[in-house]
């Protein structure tokens, strides 16, 4: 094994252990965890859930990654089949993509209306403030990459048989839309960054400095002891001006 | 049949029969209806649900009357078990009690703490605004008696042994604690009566006026055409005002 | 009111009253009570679920019509979303409709195919066996008019504007393919009839006479004491000499 | 790396790549799959799990690992909470444990009455059958280790901090009881075992080969064309002879 691997082995194992004893400490405590993952496509959402879960416990728990709604959720409130996957005392969630998919692909798509999409951007706010209110642990996370990494990384999915199910008909339209997905992007993160719920920036062009920045992170917004910030380069809290200056992908 | 009663059938029958027409209409244009009724014990929930849903389909009108939460569900958001039950596209659902628990008999009795109360007296105005937004159509009804008709009526029920599963150990504390629910009430009405979502008030001593007025302020809130407007002494809008000038029995 | 009307509603008071204090025994000892109610359009259900659920309490009892499958539920198990809607302990559920649509109005209109409910036809006593053992008190009845009565009660429907929810585009049909209906009927009763969960047939032409048989039948088999027998022509087990010699309407 | 390790690697991403295009066929045809993984502790259920799915689609596949059941299930039929997991069309459910922690856990330790063990044991292949005639492919696997490689596992779990949420207080039981649960075991394979849903049992002392073995088997299950046949020395369908002769852990 290379230095470089060995050091992030070791890194990530550290940090797992700190997710293990946070763990520990959460079912005793009755916390609820809810960690929101977004970002475009490839950019390294799954990859990161594999290593945070990988050494936590089955039943306590769950990655949530809903597939479209079915005919009666689309006749439904947008949020009720996520507000159904919360967590419940002692449970740890994670939302591999969430109620935000109505600000990112419905709108470059046009899956929804434009006065859906502006509904949702409105009240996010307000439906997240009820969430932390109520004890749940909110963290959220944008998972950001450039476009030339995201476009290596769709090649490398769409040449290797073993990614295939992770190649969509989307995917073509990621490329092409990049610049109307990244209009949606500036515009979920302005408006539905709060303090209640702030969004916290991931810079994913490396993947393994991605991962291990994010889990420790996490890590600091649950309290967890004696953990090195993460680098400010990597992860960072959203802020306007990270638009402007290109911390988020141009 | 006596006179009045004659005149109470055929108003009920008349109004019966636009809330089917209304539904005819919710179900081929998909609404979403959500009627909330609240009110002390004995304030004429039950009875004013048997008479709106009569001649509803029972395949598109859902009564929700909630059980007490089970263990998972008090470590969940307070709210999550009540969104489960929402109305999706052409279905009328009807709470009997509500969320608005938590700021009546679980304030009075003390099942949950003062900082939950307080959290959910801030918070139900914008969850409702979510609701509304999202197309549903929420009417929030409080049915309200005097404490000497209360006194009445639950002392029937306890003679009645045909009523006897209304009565609960909590019925007690209806009358004992009578001026600790008029002050929850009062707290209640003041704090979540919005625009988006108001507050009705229903005087129900008299049972068969309250519920033909509710049922026509229901049908005109529904947009039911050639409805006759509700008699303002019965049914009216809250305001501050109506606790003073003992509208709200005191 | 009439004499008999009066006998009728003394006699239904008298078995609401067995039913409330069968509830509160069955509340205090945790039955799970799941009473399921077939039959063709118009026999009769609605009626009758009424005046069972009158007085019972509206946060222990359920009624159970559910709305068409969503697309999600169309691809699961047949049974799953009936499942869903069981007794917990101390509840009363009433199948208005239930499982057995596969073998009635899907059969007869072709919604499934005929291995669907071939296997439904099979399985239906070994999944109601289940539910018997795991102590549910399950007690299905079949509601059965004549097919002149069921003509009358149509025509009445459609000429009655406060009805018209309760009529469907398939009750045309129940008239017309009144022989496949009986045809249907004689399967599922001969077919799914078991020591563990037997068919009573209910004869509803009359239709107090039938609501009074009914809830006398229910509270003997929920072991209320002093329950006068019902009437053996009005209500009795199935067996298949029953549809030969007419007792069930050909 | 290792020689073996590489071929290990290699063979495993050959089978993770027909998993991936079995799942891509189960989609567009709509298949239901599911998956029940048992045995002891220790016995290698999470590291197969991990396997199985490292490539398959999050959004079409579930890992079901239910935790203690709520106070309201418990209220319930038992196989209640399990049937609403039940995969629908084009999903791929793998459960971490399932309703037979009847037959096992809850025998050994008393968690639920004989007489409930018994009637589980009864009921489970009709149960199942009901579920492979609907069209769901149920495929059960009893992982089986050796008592002096379980108590190797759950030493090495021990002293190792980052998989302390897999120590549970009934980890020490595991080897205490040895012997019951092996009783329970047999009861169960033997009683549970049918031509509609047969178990297979898998070796597990020996990991690596017990993942790989398992899922080519799987994948001959699922009609996977070109999979080499499992080792029949890891992999084989239960008969009552495997306990006399060892092959299954005494």
């Amino acid at each position: 094994m290379s230095k470089s691997k060995e050091d992030y082995e070791a890194a990530l194992a550290r940090l797992q252990l700190a997710l293990v004893e946070t763990q520990v400490k959460a079912m005793a405590e009755g916390w609820k965890i809810c960690v929101v993952l977004e970002g475009r496509d490839a950019a390294g959402k799954d990859g990161a859930i594999k290593r945070i879960t990988e050494h936590l416990s089955p039943r306590n728990t769950r990655i949530v990654a809903l597939p479209k709604p079915s005919d009666r959720e689309r006749g439904q409130w947008f949020l009720q089949r996520y507000v159904a996957q919360l967590p419940s005392a002692g449970e740890f969630v994670i939302f591999n993509r969430s109620w935000y998919n109505r600000a990112g692909v419905e709108r470059v798509m046009g899956f929804s209306t434009p006065a859906e999409q502006e509904t949702f951007l409105r009240e996010a706010p307000a439906f997240e403030a009820m969430l932390t209110d109520s004890g749940i642990k909110l963290v959220k996370y944008w998972l950001d990459i450039t476009k030339e990494e995201q476009a290596e990384r769709l090649d490398a999915r769409r040449s290797d048989p073993l990614r295939q199910l992770k190649v969509s008909p989307l995917d073509a339209e990621a490329q092409k839309k990049w610049d109307a997905y990244s209009q949606a992007r500036d515009d979920m993160l302005i408006r539905t960054d709060s303090e209640a719920s702030p969004w916290w920036c991931l810079t994913t062009n490396k993947k393994k400095r991605a991962r291990l920045n994010l889990i420790r992170h996490l890590l600091g917004q649950l309290g967890a002891p004696d953990i090195e910030a993460p680098d400010p380069d990597t992860l960072f809290r959203f802020e306007a001006e990270a638009i402007k200056d290109g911390r988020l992908a141009p």
